[in-house]
């Protein structure tokens, strides 16, 4: 669609191939890659927003969207496109296009009309800042601009396949992804007989489903068939409520300073969670063999599903 | 990208057959062309949302997607992409996106943070209704399902022109307009002394940005070359700007009845507005100016173009 490069595209081909394949199992190191990639992200979202008038929204969308943060979801999404034969290029306009995503998601959680919180990965959250109205443009700002940007920026990937990438991205936003699980999320406030199923449809939405087009979309830019991406999304659902659990029983063993927001919500709202059904052994037994499974899935890409592994296990492993 | 016809295309396709190609000038009548577009538009807005679990969100989305209203920016759209030799199936999916985009607008706009406001369309706004939780959510519901409908549903145009739709749409509602419109509006409120200069920034940017989208799309949809996209964003600008004073000056002449919404809410707010700048006998001629601006760019289409045409004088002969 593009017959110039943009400076973003050219900033994210610079960025990009600064970046070395995969290292070899033995070398492996995924502090090193996680942090390589992560600053990768980070210096791709920072070039996708620059400020102009009015600067008041633009100030607020990037106050959010470089709050930090492990890019666990831009990651997941460029390593995926690697994984089936793509390239970090192809898939870097995506990737910040699920982390603005993920951004809104998260400032429009936090207001007062929602979860009411006030700090967010240490900081201040977007409303306690900017203001309630601007932080819901905020997000409105950031939810458009994430389907703009991948329309417009995407390079070097059939046009078709940028449209199921955008298809993709909706679907897991909305009512029938993130959406759906936060509606289902506010009703069960409150409530102290959640059964496991509503649990797991709540997390399956309200996390999972972005955690999925991660993987899918990257799947989809590398251009993955349709089996891989089916297998690929059963990697990433594994994951996704591995990755939940994980979040709920931090929320009980992990101190507020490890987790960059209150700690102990969860418990101080009675709210039902895995460890609240399971008990916290279980919880983390069963954490382990969604992992298993997950990892499972990636057998037959031998040593280039390595990232994809690690992550795997850096999700069970992690402390906040 | 779509091998096989879902039912919602196959919904738009029946719908679509019943429609007539536009009249001889002589025979024109907006009255009835209107009716019959808004009719099928209605149909397709009910067909693209089926309520499904968990309801609630669905039944929030659709209670203000399907509350009425004239429907003027899918028409544009329907009519823009029959005026360059498309057709309105073509334009159907990106034509209810519109509206979906519009409609998650109103309802963050009516919430108790931006302009609080009670009613919409003559019935209570969706927060009233909903709670503001699920209003929040169902606008972001609306917003990321409207760009899913899109990419989806879209039959019988090339994936790169769907993409660039993708793109206008998103670029109309972020920051860079309806959302950056929004907010420098908000920064105006209460000033008495708001330049002309940004009073048409607010307007060409809350309302204007959306309504050439509107045009814009159902041009690249029907295949237009870049020299007609330009020719029709000037028609669409001006109509939008047109549109946007004639609300001013409704604001002002008339009824709450009339409106569906609280009137008078300008002079209330002791809002700068065009009629509060101009007077009301120049802003009346300032949108006819502009209408006939507008209208004067579809000279060369002939009787091809008397539905866009008649929707211009529409916009300024409107009583609500």
């Amino acid at each position: 669609m593009h017959v110039n490069i943009t400076p973003i595209q050219s900033c994210i081909m610079v960025l990009a191939s600064e970046i070395n394949s995969p290292l070899e199992s033995s070398q492996f190191d995924l502090s090193a890659y996680l942090t390589q990639r992560q600053t990768l992200v980070e210096q791709a979202l920072d070039a996708s927003l620059p400020l102009t008038y009015p600067e008041k929204i633009y100030e607020a969308m990037r106050y959010s969207l470089l709050a930090g943060g492990k890019r666990l979801r831009p990651i997941l999404c460029l390593a995926t496109c690697e994984l089936v034969g793509g390239t970090v290029e192809m898939a870097m306009p995506t990737a910040c296009a699920l982390e603005m995503i993920h951004t809104m998601s998260l400032i429009h959680d936090d207001l007062p009309a929602m979860d009411n919180d006030d700090y967010r990965r240490g900081k201040l959250t977007n409303h306690k800042v900017y203001g309630e109205d601007i932080a819901i443009l905020a997000g409105d700002g950031l939810l458009s601009y994430a389907f703009e940007f991948v329309a417009t920026q995407t390079l070097n990937v059939p046009a078709h396949q940028v449209l199921q990438v955008i298809a993709r991205l909706g679907r897991a936003v909305g009512a029938a992804g993130l959406v759906g699980g936060q509606v289902v999320d506010l009703d069960s406030e409150g409530l102290t007989d959640v059964s496991e199923e509503t649990l797991t449809f709540i997390h399956t939405h309200k996390t999972g489903a972005l955690l999925e087009a991660c993987v899918v979309c990257g799947a989809i830019l590398g251009g993955a068939d349709e089996t891989e991406i089916e297998r690929l999304s059963r990697y990433a659902r594994n994951i996704g409520l591995a990755f939940q659990i994980v979040d709920d029983i931090l929320d009980i063993t992990a101190t507020q300073e490890e987790l960059g927001k209150t700690a102990g919500k969860d418990l101080t709202a009675q709210k039902v969670t895995y460890p609240s059904l399971w008990g916290i052994e279980e919880s983390k037994r069963q954490a382990q063999q969604l992992i298993a499974e997950a990892k499972a899935e990636l057998s037959h890409y031998g040593d280039r599903a390595i990232p994809l592994l690690a992550i795997a296990d850096f999700i069970t492993n992690r402390t906040h």
